[in-house]
């Protein structure tokens, strides 16, 4: 049997036919005509799976489902109650894909499906409560318990990145103040070293020639990593504000398994070692083992494969 | 089938034999004798159950199991972690009670306990995601999904009470600042008034002839509904807060259901019109139906009952 994994992007859209060992045997892309509407978009790909079932030259009947992981929040029968990237919005795609296919469709916010892939093939493996944690532009959450996605009622639960760690010097997209991501995401990284930078601190992290606008949090890892005392004072604000943050999910959902993704994952040598004390510090149960931390390693394939696997 | 249900405090236990319908037919009491160690207060629990069944004329073949609530963490084989103000750690309460008696037990946290009470019975009835918020001396969590107790891996989540809502006046007990409790806990809004009563704040929260130690919450909500300045700062701040913390455990877990348990859900006149409100300001997804907010009604039987129900 194969299982159909899409990962839909506000840029571009992918779509493999993957096996039960998480393989992804053959897979084919297209643009996202996000400024074209829903319909195009539905269109566009139905047409992806055709053509991907067709030229991997599987037949139909070896298919049994169809997974598509999306940057926003669906609900169980498949419509898209609101995706801000794709600029959709109470979109039955479900409904439609069901109806072109006559299989079971299934549609799951993209970070939950990275944490289905790790789950299955990665970083949460044989986790009873597994929560995934992604580092990016934003910072995202996954949560798997007993093997089953678990984004609450109506799917609007997992936003690990909008729980309130403290008073952060930004606000965040969603109105609050001191959310999660707005002291470990990428760019809050990136915003802390511009803010510092042109406040007059002297620091490695902008290159000679370059402005303050082309910061990359891996400058400012970079620059950890030598010494520079500005991407210090970030970075371990960073990583206390990471212990923390982690510390306030343990103290709600007691994962016996955390694993760390996204692009700012990359820089664990930095953050991981010590990062559990800096969750104990802050639970609730000090005396208790908290969860395991590792690095998700399912990469690029994570957004395929953990769609594939909503149709388990 | 019947089933029972014990209620274990620092002070008594409870012990009653439940029906399918949630009715305590029978319940009997008995001191907890903490100083007396872990072995004797075993062995009290072991003869408070025979005593009930006996007494309630019910024979031990129609008894399915043997639930129990402590105020602590247990795990699934019934050994309790820890339960401090019993004063006993990992201790194997579940092994001795199934030897004694080859019944199923099965342990769990107080708050949990009651949220399965409120879920199976009261306001959680019918909910996916039922989440239980009991406001007293402290502020505790249950969460119930599809039925089933939830506190994470390990016994050690839904600590709702210390999520992180802002920086806070007092230091709570867990070793952080800011933790839900130190804001919407009867003991905070007690503080609160103290402090601002010593600060020579002139309030009728403090009765004539009484000094500010005797001040309860109940007398804090009671200025309030008489309009005195201090305690509307007080409750303006409650109730500001209790929608921000709500919100964040929304964007965790969005429950569909969440009940509100505990001594100052008395005081729901005050609270509970507008805090939906309250909470959806704070939520990411605002455009979202967030959860329908009510009072819990299982009231001192959701102990028992709730414990009771862990054996279905």
């Amino acid at each position: 049997m194969y299982y159909i994994g899409l990962d839909v992007g506000g840029t571009g859209i992918q779509c493999g036919i993957v096996n039960l060992e998480g393989k992804i045997l053959y897979s084919e892309e297209c643009k996202t005509r996000v400024e074209a509407g829903f319909e195009a978009m539905a269109e566009d790909i139905g047409n992806l799976i055709e053509n991907t079932v067709s030229n991997a030259k599987v037949s139909w009947e070896e298919i049994n489902s169809i997974g598509i992981g999306i940057p926003g929040v669906a609900n169980r029968e498949g419509l898209i109650i609101h995706a801000v990237n794709l600029k959709v919005e109470d979109a039955p795609l479900g409904e439609i894909l069901r109806k072109r296919f006559g299989k079971k469709v299934v549609i799951e916010n993209d970070a939950t499906v990275a944490a289905l892939a790790e789950y299955h093939f990665g970083g949460l493996k044989g986790s009873e409560v597994g929560v995934m944690i992604t580092l990016g532009t934003g910072v995202g959450g996954g949560i798997i318990i007993n093997g089953k996605t678990f984004s609450g009622a109506r799917g609007m639960g997992s936003e690990l990145g909008h729980i309130h760690i403290g008073k952060s010097e930004f606000d965040c997209n969603c109105g609050n103040n001191g959310c999660f991501e707005m002291f470990c995401s990428a760019t809050a990284i990136i915003k802390k070293a511009q803010l510092l930078i042109s406040n007059g601190e002297h620091s490695s992290i902008l290159k000679e020639g370059s402005v303050i606008e082309d910061i990359t949090a891996k400058d400012v890892f970079d620059s950890f990593r030598q010494g520079d005392l500005v991407a210090v004072k970030i970075v371990e604000e960073f990583k206390e504000k990471l212990g923390f943050g982690i510390a306030m999910i343990v103290n709600v959902l007691d994962p016996d398994v955390i694993t760390i993704g996204g692009g700012m994952s990359r820089a664990h040598d930095v953050f991981l070692p010590n990062l559990r004390e800096g969750v104990k510090k802050h639970v609730i149960f000090k005396s208790n083992e908290v969860a395991k931390i590792n690095i998700a390693n399912m990469g690029n394939d994570a957004g395929i494969v953990g769609a594939a696997m909503l149709g388990i």
